[in-house]
């Protein structure tokens, strides 16, 4: 039983999600969003680390994951997201998790089976996976994707499969999922 | 009596620089650089944070100034220095330090005089202010010149001017410096 944070930083809301996973699939914990409000930069940062350090303090999750972000839209907009992850990704080193980056395609690959997948699908698969009955604000759904990821590549690295159900290619069997568990 | 705290973040090398704010001038305490290594990214920022709140544990500066970014030269370098930045960030704010930014044209004016000084007069005034018998790491020289740049805007807050120097439309006067100080 491993407890994994996902983080989806970004300069107004930083999303996040906590899973459970079981070794035979992961369970929802928690999920939310950190809202930075308006002030100033560094009072803003500072909500970050603070929220994700909170986050940290009351579910004691041991790994974090987070997107890797290969191209942002310009370059005012990739300092202000890089200023939120830098805030976020600390906050999940002093307290000692070992942070992993995963890449959108990736996420889209274990959590979808596609790396081209849309926002939606995730969002839907992520419900699905995590049997969800309302849909969580789409930063929160995208943190539990990375985590669900994070699972997912742990997974995969343990050379014993636990309960059969195997994945391909850095994609998910969906068929081998019983009650939509992550495999 | 204040300290001030200069910082420079960078991706690979974080310059930091600590000045003395007597009222009647600036002297120098101390400046340095902390190098992030060649490790993980998260390893890196945990680098800049903890690096960074050394300092400030061991100098215990009041305030803290960091050089605003308007422009990275594309996305994926403004990505890394925001990066840094938001780490160096938490770690004043976290350390309950308030931190100002300051442009680069603010920070060339209040220590050159002109806000299009190139890199050379500015180190060259930066160890003319502090009395510097040494020329200081590029990166350190210019946490340095921040932290003489948050000095000055503090000094010209004051509405009772301690000393008789007084600065002029955001520019040091330098013909009122006594012995390179600071006015």
């Amino acid at each position: 039983m491993t407890l994994i944070l996902g983080i989806d930083p970004g300069s107004r809301i930083t999303g996040y999600g906590v899973v459970r996973d079981t070794g035979r699939g992961c369970e929802y914990v928690a999920s939310g969003c950190i809202r930075t409000g308006s002030g100033e930069l560094a009072e803003r940062l500072d909500a970050v680390f603070a929220g994700v350090s909170q986050v940290i303090e009351l579910y004691q999750p041991e790994l974090m994951g987070i997107e890797q972000v290969f191209m942002a839209r310009n370059a005012d907009s990739a300092l202000k997201l890089g200023q939120a992850r830098g805030a976020a990704i600390v906050a999940g080193t002093r307290a000692g998790l070992a942070v992993s980056e995963y890449s959108a395609t990736q996420i889209k690959s274990a959590v979808v089976g596609s790396g081209r997948a849309a926002k939606e699908q995730v969002q839907m698969m992520v419900m699905h996976l995590l049997k969800l009955t309302s849909t969580p604000q789409i930063d929160a759904s995208d943190a539990l994707a990375v985590a669900l990821c994070h699972a997912h590549h742990r997974q995969t690295l343990i050379p014993h499969d636990l309960n059969g159900a195997r994945t391909r290619g850095g994609r998910l069997r969906l068929d081998a999922l019983p009650q939509g568990r992550f495999s």
